[in-house]
């Protein structure tokens, strides 16, 4: 307790000394500070909830440098300080005693996760904090010195957004429309064109579920739209169609995840996809017996990218034939928004299997979408040529999309490959494709590693 | 994350060999000690929830010295390894980076805290959690090691029931009976006896106002139970009385906190009593302005007890009328459930409010109720004779009760008060009471802490 | 319109001269009665609610005597006119035009019933309704006039209360704690001693369901009780057990309806009993595919009662073995509360069968339990003895209580048995029971009706 | 119960005969007939939830030919029977007995009511009726022999929606999307352009709300528009106007009804405006102290209308200056598009004046808005020029339109007035206006009715 006694008076006083001349704006940010300090110390205790409410009234009237110098301050003053937790280390590793542990703990962690706990407990104090998260990310870019309080304020929303707190709730054309607007406003894979629009994708043929936390329960975390399709679904255009006609949910065979959005970016990094993939895939399992197969129909973001680097550095075996395809590869690859060639459908469909299967990148493979399935324990089941003819597809990805199926049966297996031992659970035809481009990006052919059919 | 997964093949290891020739009971403790490692580790990561309910699982079938062997795998091998914290100590010690802070956290974070996080997934894993907290105090007394689990826990805990997110809910009659039935279970103030006496106390003239979590939506955590009167009241009888008249809530002057109880024995440590009474007194406030008092009806638990140590040990003036009086007192005191004779009334009275003003240990008032009111800011009103004539209530504080009023513009300057110069808020009619008895407990009067009249 | 309108003036009229010299009680119900008249005049229309109000606040206010007296005005002064219905109706009967009819049943429609549904408008208007039903059926003992006023509103009752305006709901430990203290009071058949013995009728071996209507919400207006077990239950006390252990109920094979209360007086005459009794077996089977019978344990209130007149006064075949069984039943009957002999149990049983299947008053069985579910569709299957042995049972039925089942598939045809030809469906055993009776009860045996097994 | 049943098996009989060689539709609405014959007999009884979805299905099964058949069917077939009806009036003629009176009411009440009662038991039963009498007024307009039907459709669902049963729900952007959107669909006063438009409407300085019937809970039956304003408006435009800055609700010191919707067409006829308006305006008083004026921004739909034809009739003083304004006025009227010229606002509001103050038509306003309003006991405030230049506003009345103000202290008197004494109560400014007017109407001025200033 003393050291923390210690703390505080050595930086009001601080703060004291060095509060005159300063800019209004940063005079504000200073008075923020000064609050936060007396709201972790003991006083704070008995007056938290008060003291909440105007430090958070505070942080809400700041802006521009105002709001830059306080999260300095956070990043410099509320940091653990370096003596006591050297003391602490050295005496925890000479004594690895109850209270030896107990105040190592109290040095370590920084002040500022105490000032975030508190500030919580203000009014709308847990928006506040997705909202301050937000501007800090943005301000770490210029000021990379402020990663630390990210660090811990990640620490403690990824701690108080935990699994055990989250309710999935599905959407449909009965929730408020407070909320559909943001689904709207969120919505990043396939642009949703206003409330008509999202009507067609609430029918009874389609589902979207959300996971919402107590705190903000007008705010959705992430969503996911499902289609009901009677098989694995090739191009996305029929699943979008606003006037497409609408289908029994009890006839379907396939539950399609079209479409998965993070809306908080307050929460970047803290990532829910997985539980809420596998939660819902579970329950319309048990609600729809007649789904047989939960797949995903997803983009390959990476693919052009890659692939123009890929085959200008590929070696291959040297033929000639090779080497043709190779120049019709780069001349394709090189056409940003062109429509490739249906003559090219096959080389494509390889490099694309090559990509999803071969390429890793410190461990995980290299297709950031691939990663997110592939890491739950997905299956990659298919490659789709013209599926997603929109410019953003052609520009991404040939406008080819994939298939990601989760059997729930296997996931775990599934992941425990990908994890452990770096291959990719693929279907037959797509490790096929895999393998046939081999002698054009591989010097010595059979030497690589190989997905699990 | 080179030395988490170092730290994970070292435990997992270790376990492995020792895993032979156990009893059930212990082998089923190991086999849950595994199933953690695996959840904290990158697999968990994807297959979380599923991992959790499994471990959720285990650790229910645990009991007896399984589950004591258990804590004890918690306390020792889930606990920070000291080279790595004394070498990410000395590191950020060198340079305080954003990189060494953040492996300073990784590695002095005990690893158990992740593995609450990770068990609290499971569905019901916050009431489990709550569970084990309470069967780990319980065992803490006989293996203080466990202190280090609880110390971690405690800190989880108090991070996710952080009062902004706690749901401040009315209990009336209307309540469903799942939660008025655990209000009768836990009340630890003033017996329940039974649905009908609970009804008479939320009738239109009484409130009762409860903290509840998200996840625990039948689980009061702690509640209050409010009496509306017309004056500062002096007995308890009247408001406990189940045949009473039901009074207007808006023609009452005064509103009592006569009754507050926390539910939770796993939440032992973490206080919501604060805030309850404060919002409480506020939306009440704002919601009957008739009512300008907010005070409540105490006991005085250690006054009996301190009176007899206090006076065996008395100094005092010397004064024949002063010994008289101890020898008076310490009589009363001696008869443990007498009823005091009406002749002591002013004494003893003088003696409570000595007691509540002028004693301290450690930096807080001696009496455990009163360190409670007077450290969330309220003022010590009146001491009131004869007010509690049940037997715990004579055994305690010879029957006394008092009045401690919250005036929300003052609680701030009381709190101060109390924290800072270590000087109890009294009326003027306590401030004399404890004066007068200075004689008798002090060598020479007048150079005592004095209370704030 | 013109007649209206001179309706409401004749009898204003009328009032003014006879309001002199009345008592105060009186007085206060003939203001209720001219307020009414306003209300539903013209200017009702305009003013309903507040008009509405002041009226419910006059009836709230009437008692005793002055009650009496309004619903004698109610009587007398809201009927239909003579002149103006006989009119209308001989119009009608020369032309049935559009016209007509409507005026004819603008005439005949008591003006009252226009009363009601304004009063109804009122703030707790369905609720005061029901009360004013409740007090009128009571005076109407003493007062027959009112008989007239309790049409009216029975009618308007029938049909505000439509099934389709109810809602079923279960009720369980999670409901508020009014409600279950509604329950207890209510409860008709078997008397529920508080809260704890309700908990145990609400755990998950058993179901409680009541319908409730919107305007309502916190009366339950008829509840019914399940019981789940593994066959057809012959005795009650274990289903009432307060200690029992709780069953699964996804391994039971049978729901027993063991107890069905309706709820308010104000609703006498109007039934919900057959609905509610369909609706939940549907939704049991519904949700529980494991349930193969639906069935009652059902008293049998008039069988001591019908069994000592009509031993009196049987014939029967004048054997002498006929003649002792008479003498013994005669006794057994005579002996209200005593525990009737072993020997006595196939005769009883048999005597039961015949009243059961046998006895008709006025085209329906004589028994009110069973007219109830034989009326339902029900069938008669079993009849057990010693199965109810309080005083209550044994002074009703000599301690026999029946199984009726409902079996889905049936009940419309065993319906129309019973309706169109006055046959009761009841299984072999009853069947066999009542033709051995035949002997002592009908002179020339195998000319009475069947039941149909 | 014997005419009853002769009334069943007459028809029943009847019909057996003549249902041969019909065609397919007529069949279909035949069986309907039969199944409604067996939901109204003692066999409902006891299945009526059953025959009840039969029926439903059957119905919902119906168009065209077979829905007009089946309509006539109901008109002919359910109607009272004419000897029965005379029969009971004559035995209440001679004796006004209760038994008289209940077989007289049994026998004069079309069957059709009962069948329309048992149909609301089935599933969405409500619902239906609502559609099949909205089927049922357009098939009025070719069959006048159904108005029968609807008399009693009126009858039954005008005690049905009684006041009592309906919940005054707050509209706002956190209400389900399906129910917003048929706000959107209904509005019939000021057109809402999209789920935006909407949006605006109900921020924080404008309020909606709606009555719901607790059988169609996603329906709204009304709904008024409510702006929150600083004086009484004079145009719509600025309410309307998408764009428009967000006011504080607590500045208001007037309310504007300024758009009251009915929703359901098969409630023609059964009026809730009166309600809702009155309840709101309460509401809204207590809620927010600082509104002082209720008042609405009203069309004038009749006055072009009229005052084509008041001028052509218009015999006037004779006078060259007011012949000179008959021909102005005229030429306004005629010009049905135009913008009426500044110099012609006073006499066109002139006009106005006169036809909302002194027009009256049976007994009623002559101008359907005015007649609503003033019929509830609101006062006519103001006229105002160009408030409406919307090409429906110009055609209909000149671009004019009015404020009505509710003062809820005057609305029984004003009622009153306008009810028993046929005078509009209006402002000193208004009543000005028509007088002015009056040598242009009138022959001998001075003996017209006046409103009440």
């Amino acid at each position: 307790m003393k050291s923390a006694r210690a703390f505080i008076d050595r930086i009001v006083g601080s703060f004291a000394a060095t509060n005159i001349g300063r800019a209004p704006a940063q005079r504000r940010a200073d008075r923020l500070a000064r609050a936060l300090r007396t709201l972790i110390s003991e006083r704070g205790e008995a007056s938290g909830a008060a003291l909440a409410r105007r430090a958070a009234a505070l942080y809400r009237g700041l802006y521009g440098p105002g709001r830059t110098h306080f999260f300095k301050v956070l990043a410099r003053d509320f940091s653990p300080e370096r003596e006591a937790v050297l003391e602490a280390a050295q005496a925890y590793y000479r004594d690895p005693s109850v209270a030896n542990l107990a105040s190592l703990q109290r040095v370590a962690e920084p002040p500022r996760q105490e000032v975030f706990r508190r500030m919580n407990m203000a009014p709308g104090g847990t928006a506040m904090l997705l909202e301050l998260r937000r501007a800090l990310l943005e301000e770490s870019r210029e000021h990379p010195e402020l990663a630390a309080v990210d660090h811990d304020l990640t620490h403690l929303l990824g701690s108080w957004f935990n699994r055990g707190f989250l309710e999935l709730r599905r959407i449909d054309w009965s929730t408020p429309a407070a909320i559909l607007e943001k689904l709207i406003a969120y919505e990043a894979v396939h642009e949703i064109h206003g409330f008509a629009d999202l009507k067609r994708r609430l029918e009874r043929d389609r589902r979207c579920f959300a996971f919402f936390h107590p705190a903000l329960p007008d705010e959705p975390l992430i969503f996911v739209e499902v289609a009901f399709v009677n098989e694995l679904p090739s191009h996305v255009a029929p699943i979008l169609a606003p006037e497409s006609a609408v289908g029994d949910p009890r006839r379907a065979r396939c539950a399609v995840f079209y479409s998965i959005t993070s809306c908080q970016q307050g929460l970047k990094g803290i990532s829910f996809g997985n539980f809420l993939i596998k939660q819902v895939a579970a329950d319309l399992h048990a609600e729809l017996p007649n789904l047989k197969v939960f797949a995903t129909l997803s983009p390959v973001p990476g693919l052009r990218a890659w692939a123009k680097k890929a085959l200008k550095g590929a070696v291959g075996s040297g033929e000639a034939g090779v080497q043709a395809l190779r120049e019709g590869l780069l001349a394709a690859a090189a056409d940003d928004h062109g429509v490739p060639s249906p003559a090219m459908k096959e080389p494509i469909e390889a490099l694309a299997a090559w990509y999803l299967t071969r390429e890793w990148i410190g461990g995980h493979g290299a297709d950031p979408v691939a990663r997110f399935h592939l890491g739950n324990g997905a299956r990659l089941e298919r490659i789709n040529w013209a599926a997603d003819t929109s410019g953003k597809g052609l520009a991404q990805s040939f406008g080819l999309m994939v298939n990601y199926v989760y059997d729930l049966g296997d996931v775990e297996r599934n992941h425990e490959e990908y994890m452990n031992r770096r291959r990719v659970v693929a279907s037959g035809t797509v490790e096929r494709l895999a393998k046939s481009v081999e002698p054009l990006l591989v010097e010595k052919p059979g030497r690589t590693p190989t997905s699990v059919p």
